[in-house]
Formats: structure tokens, C-alpha cells, sequence
């Protein structure tokens, strides 16, 4: 068995990069720049420059590392180590798992980011290595990762798991960035908080969320969790629909999954209990009593660490 | 390579079981009654027993038999072989694996009947061994088995794939088996559409259901989509509301999974494209466009067959 492993995260800012110890101790971790110009070209060779710098620096011989973990933005063909699109960078059909493993000479293993920081939390978040689980990341969107049977399931091309595009509003809904409109994402996500405190506000409603956006001129989903704990009735309306439709739609999700966790991740999930609470009894009110039963709701632990473990994690499960 | 498996399909009538070759020929096929005295304690007896008087009789030697799958009703433990709960028998804790094993000294592979029909379904009906699909069975009520990664997908206490109790009325739906209501099976399953044209007709709709149901004093799913084709308004508002809850339960499973296909079973697809060409343009409505690329509708063609050879392929799965 190797005794190093290597797990990145590549985002449309940054690149995140662990070195870890085969047991998921980690060793060190970094971050270097996207250079995205001629569509991302580059990035294979500034991951692996950057890692053998770091080797060096650690005295880690190349020889030690069993091989290299990627998560990274959009679809993904797995198998095959190919970003089919990555909107964000500008890739088409980039082979990116080839490209690393021609200058690494190193295994390298690839999928979806979110899949990826799903078994990074259920390796050593708060996951307690489940087979079967639900990640929920609430940032700017929804994002999802799934795990069945101890594997992350990517589906038919790559687009498995994207529960934020569930559709929540089958008429009227808000405009979502998939080009649809109702999706859960544009209810629940950070943005999509945001969105209805600011509308709340504009139609004059009797809130104290109209005099924070008067002082600060913008509103988060901070501001409604917040507002909402003090009593707000406005704020606690917001909440109570938030997490209605969330604990209703991972009602579903759990229906087909039956899942022994389902992990809360992003800057939403910051709120705790707050969130979990009213999402608890949601989600109680919808699924199967033998789904409830199965299952609960944990806050994720790993914050932006979660996609570096879940690289080093995946290089470590296909590699043993 | 053993050249032969056994399939076994437990039902609350009837057990069916199947001689198949290695690559799926079927020798032979039968059923003997479910004996449910004493809490079905004689089943595994009555299994093995007419298994081996089968063998005989096609001079089919034990040691020529690679093993024994077998689809039971309720919740199972697939790694353990125990039918955790089987309502419709009265098994609890049953351990049928163990049992089977016991007596016929064969290895002996377990899973719920939806998830095994699906295999079956999946190895030669029309499946084509892809690695992600969903099976949905519409009969008496609505089942679904789930293929993620080329692999059953039970869950963490065997509730996966349950879609027929994913909640499709939040407020005031109809009452389910399952104890709660408004559950996609009161909409969709036989039973549902023939329950919502008996209620069309006790409202004194104008439609031809009604001068059907004065004629037989019943209604069927049949009817319904048999009046909804001849261009009866009334059928025909029934089919499209079933299609839509159904297709958009479909979207949300399928974003989820994304499969490559979906096959539709059970009495209710007998309608065949009448089923389909409505449940596709509501699926088409809710879902992302990449979900919708990857994924084809099928009608299944085993029939009640599919739990046979689903048991048969779930043992080579294993064996292999």
C-alpha cells in the first residue's frame, strides 16, 4: 500500500490542492490560480508543478503517492477522465484525468465537484463513511452529491445529483442560471434567500429585514436566519418556506436513495440548527416513516476542505 | 462458469420460479402457492423442494448450478439475506437466505421484488445492461426499482427506490396504503386512475365513463385510457393529470439518478404510447435538458416474468 495520497479542487478562481497521508492525515494544502486563458490549457501542468514543488518541499518521493484525486466543475465522464463541459473554465471534451497522468505518471481519478466533496465529507467529515448518503452544498446554488452502495453515482452523462435543479414550482417560478425557471436552487439557495427577503422588502412588508437593507443596502440569507431567530415574522415566513420546499424535495430524494445521512454543506448550512430544525420537520412531514427512521441530517464539517479529501479519498478507493 | 441459475419470485399468492442457462435461456418456469401458515415457515421448504424435482425431471445436476436469487416482498437486508419486514406474509426477521442456503448448500442472493424485477427487466427485457436505470411498475400501486452504478440500489434499510410514496399532494390527497396520503400511487397506480373516473363520474360528469360504469358497476385504468383515445374529455383530463404528477415525479427521480432509461411496467403500461407520449412531454416539462438527452422511456416486455429472471441474473451478478 502507497502511504500518500494527492486530492484537488478545481474551481473557477482557485485551485485547491491536498497532500495527504493514506489514512487522511493531512500533510499540507495550498492553492494556486486558474488560469483559464485558452480554455484552461494550462491547468494540467500548473496542478503538477505545483504538487511536485510541494513534494519536494515535504521530501515526499513520487514513488510513495498511490495517485491523484479531481474534482472538478460541470460534467464529467468518470471512466474515461474527460470534462465533457466545464462552463466555468471554457472545456469541451478536455482530457483532463489523461493529461495529469501523461505528466505525473501518476493514477489519476476524476468526477463531478460535488460528488467529490460528498465522499471527502463522508470520509472524514461527517459523514462516518455511510453507503449511502445525501450531500447538500447551499452556496450561491444548490448543489448535490449522492452516494449508493458506497459509490458516488454520477449517472448516464454525468449529471447525476443535481438536485438543485429540481423543479419546486411547476408554474412562476423564479428564473434559474439552467435557462428553466422554479428550480429548487432559486428557492433555497443562498441567492435565492436573498431574492425573497429583498422582495418581502420592496412590497412594503412590516419587517425589520427593510431597515438592514436601508443601512447596509444589500441583503443575505444571513440577514433572514438572523432576523427570523429574533422574532421577525417576515424573516420566519421566509425560513418556513425555505425549508419547506427543501425538506419536501429531500423527501423525494431520500425516497429513492433511503440514505443514513443527509449532510447540509455551504454558507447556508452555517445557520445549524436553525436550519436543520425547521428542515427536520419538513422532511418528516413528507417521507416514509421508514425513510425518517433510516436517516439523519448532520452539518457538514469540512467547509472548502471537503473537495481536496474527496480527491485524495477517490484516489485512495479506486486504488486499494 | 456453472452453467445454470435459479430465479425466484416470492409473492403473496404465488411463488414463481425459473431454470435458466447461464446466458438467460429459460429451460423451464412454474409456480407453486405461497403457503403462508405459521408466518410463511414453510416457504423455503416448498422452494427448494420443487426446485429440486425440476432439476430431476430436466437431468439437471445441482453442481451444474452457479445459485439461487431470489425476489421477496417488503423490506430486505440484501448483504445479511433477511426479509426485514414482509407485511404481506407476516415475515419479520425471516432469515430466508440462511434457510435456503441450509438446504439446498447452493450460495443463495436476496433483494426486494421491485429492485429484482428491474434487473430482469434490465438483462433481457428492455434494459440492454445499462448502468443507470429506474424501473416503475403501475399496478395496484405504484413500485419502482433503481439501478445506479450497474447495481441494485436498496438503501440504507431497503426503502430505496420506493417512488411510489414520493408525496405528489402536500394538502388534502387521497388516503395510501402506506397510512399517509397524497402519495404519487394514489395518482398514478391502476387503482388511483380508476378511483379519480369513478369520482369524476359520482360528480355527474358528462362522460362516457359514466354509461361504462352503469354497464359493468366498475371502472378501470383500462377504461380510461380506452375513452381518453375515442376523444372523451373527461379521460382524457384524467390521463393528462396522471402524466403530469407522473412525469414530473419522473424529472425529479431522474435528476437525481440521471438514468439512461426509464421503463414503465405494470398493468398501466399496457396502454403502451398512450402512456408514454404524455408522460414524456410532462418529464420533458420539469427536467434539465442533459437529463433529458440521456435518458430514453421504455415499455417493459417481461411482464411477470421480470422477478424470475431478475433472481436468475442477481445470482450471476454475484457468482461471476
Amino acid at each position: 500500500m502507497k502511504k500518500n495520497l494527492v486530492g484537488v479542487d478545481i474551481g473557477g478562481t482557485t485551485i485547491k490542492i491536498g497532500l495527504f497521508k493514506n489514512e487522511g492525515e493531512i500533510i499540507d494544502k495550498w492553492e494556486i490560480p486558474t488560469d483559464k486563458t485558452n480554455e484552461g490549457e494550462r491547468i494540467p501542468h500548473d496542478i503538477w508543478e505545483s504538487i511536485e514543488h510541494k513534494m519536494s518541499k515535504h521530501y515526499i518521493d513520487k514513488s510513495t503517492v498511490g495517485g491523484i484525486g479531481v474534482g472538478a466543475p460541470g460534467f464529467i465522464d468518470a471512466k474515461k477522465g474527460i470534462i465533457l463541459i466545464g462552463v466555468n473554465i471554457g472545456w469541451n471534451d478536455f482530457e483532463l484525468g489523461k493529461k495529469l497522468n501523461a505528466l505525473s505518471n501518476l493514477p489519476v481519478y476524476m468526477d463531478n465537484d460535488a460528488n467529490v466533496a460528498a465522499i471527502g465529507e463522508n470520509w472524514k467529515g461527517s459523514g462516518d463513511l455511510v453507503d449511502n448518503l445525501i450531500v447538500v452544498t447551499l452556496g450561491t446554488g444548490v448543489g448535490g452529491g449522492i452516494i449508493a452502495n458506497g459509490q458516488i453515482v454520477s449517472g448516464a452523462n454525468g449529471t447525476a445529483g443535481e438536485i438543485g435543479h429540481i423543479t419546486v414550482e411547476k408554474e412562476g417560478g423564479a428564473p434559474c442560471n439552467c435557462g428553466r425557471s422554479g428550480c429548487l436552487e432559486t428557492v433555497t439557495s443562498a441567492t435565492g434567500i436573498a431574492r425573497q427577503a429583498l422582495e418581502a422588502v420592496n412590497e412594503g412588508k412590516n419587517t425589520k429585514l427593510a431597515e438592514r437593507y436601508k443601512n447596509k443596502n444589500k441583503l443575505t440569507a444571513k440577514d433572514v436566519f438572523d432576523l427570523a431567530k429574533e422574532g421577525d415574522a417576515v424573516a420566519q415566513d421566509i425560513v418556513n418556506h425555505v425549508t419547506d420546499v427543501l425538506g419536501y424535495s429531500l423527501a423525494s430524494v431520500a425516497t429513492v436513495i433511503n440514505p443514513s445521512k443527509i449532510i447540509m454543506g455551504g454558507g447556508v448550512s452555517k445557520a445549524g440548527e436553525d436550519l436543520l430544525r425547521p428542515l427536520r420537520a419538513a422532511f418528516e412531514q413528507y417521507a416514509l416513516p421508514r425513510i425518517i427512521e433510516g436517516c439523519q441530517f448532520e452539518i457538514a464539517t469540512l467547509g472548502n476542505d471537503a473537495g481536496i479529501y474527496g480527491g485524495a479519498y477517490l484516489a485512495k478507493q479506486n486504488i486499494e
